[in-house]
């Protein structure tokens, strides 16, 4: 039996980001799926594991934790000696930057595209309605981000370095569903982050990812 | 000249989380006062320290960061011999809690205080008009984060552990907002929550903090 064990759904995003941090490090896990749909999440066993009801939930032995970017965090420094180097190990300055755009990601970045996400890629997905109002609203403040990810990926090849991070990684779930939204014109006219996309969304990795949703 | 910069407005909860961290290390620092009033923070020469526009940002030495959390973190790894010690050094497995707690702050507390701060604390401030519609619905968000709060304080006198650490820090300046709106009430209500309150905001760094806003 693995000691590591991922409780959630495919269809989440925040599930997805643990998924491929695992995947890049290939460590051996369990997936414990949970039904969404059933309310399972808001049951009182998983409770146990996520006071907040949401997933992912994730064990490593006796260590509980939930909050996908706190997972993958303690994923690439337990196993920073396995698969992919997720850091950039060296100076506390070099971590800095690591940080830095992992931090831009959650609070830039992360509102806007799971709001067009919801709004224009799962309502659908489950028969409701978009709210075209909220999409135009947070495809501006999208595309404000994607100026500053722009003039970055001039500077290095990745967003904190010219080697792939958790700071990239924690992205891809996001970017797969605008992608499938009319937000990717917002990708497509900028070339930097077009290409930086192309990467991100073709690794071996995140292709495990996708192919889980089909199980 | 001090080689630490912190570029920021001492009424910004942004600029507060990095001065209150600052405060605790007992490291030398030099403020310099963004008048965001006159829309400093949107210069060609501002923009080059934070491309997002927002305070605060951060120089150290040649190091350039924004991002109110990823300059904690730095500051808390490169300065981790000074004054209080705001991480929990040893295992990964210790760490990953201490992040598990940030990733609470950022991705659970934060938008609901944020948005009662704005428009309970700030807009009055500014001679704007409260949304109480708005005020009411962050106030449900709140009260089921505390709730989670209130039990996981039943086990640990902090947060992440019995000791004070970044993530209690982090969440200190929009908690001295919500003292200062009906919100109050959510936190009074939870003994837990309130003791953990009076903890945090009774720190003298923090006073030290509130002492540069009347400045
Ligand atoms: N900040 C959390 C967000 C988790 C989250 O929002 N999960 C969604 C699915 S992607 C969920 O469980 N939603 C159900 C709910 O909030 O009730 C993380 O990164 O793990
Ligand atoms: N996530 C950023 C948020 C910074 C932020 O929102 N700063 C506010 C003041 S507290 C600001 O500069 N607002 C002006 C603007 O966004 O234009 C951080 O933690 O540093």
């Amino acid at each position: 039996m693995a000691a590591i064990k991922v409780h959630g759904s495919p269809m989440s995003t925040a599930t997805q980001r643990v998924l491929a941090c695992l995947l890049e490090k290939g460590t051996d896990f369990q997936f414990v799926p949970i039904n969404m749909a059933a309310g399972e999440h808001k049951s009182e066993n998983y409770l146990s594991l996520n006071p907040f009801g949401q997933v992912p939930a994730f064990e490593d032995g006796d260590l509980k934790l939930f909050e996908s970017r706190a997972i993958t965090h303690y994923i690439a420094h337990e196993y920073s000696d396995k698969g992919t180097q997720l850091l950039i190990p060296g100076s506390n300055k070099d971590m800095a930057v690591l940080e830095l755009w992992k931090e831009v990601e959650a609070h830039q970045f992360d509102s806007p595209s799971s709001k067009i996400a919801w709004e224009a890629f799962y309502k659908p997905f489950f028969g409701m309605v978009t709210d075209s109002a909220a999409v135009e609203e947070n495809e501006g403040k999208l595309a404000k981000v994607l100026d500053v990810y722009e003039a970055r990926l001039t500077q290095s090849k990745y967003l904190a370095s010219d080697c792939f991070t958790l700071a990239d990684l924690h992205h891809i779930p996001n970017i797969q569903c605008l992608l499938a939204t009319p937000a990717k014109k917002l990708i497509d006219s900028r070339p930097h982050v077009c290409a930086w996309v192309k990467e991100i969304t073709a690794r071996p990795a995140w292709s495990k990812v996708l192919a889980m949703q089909k199980q």
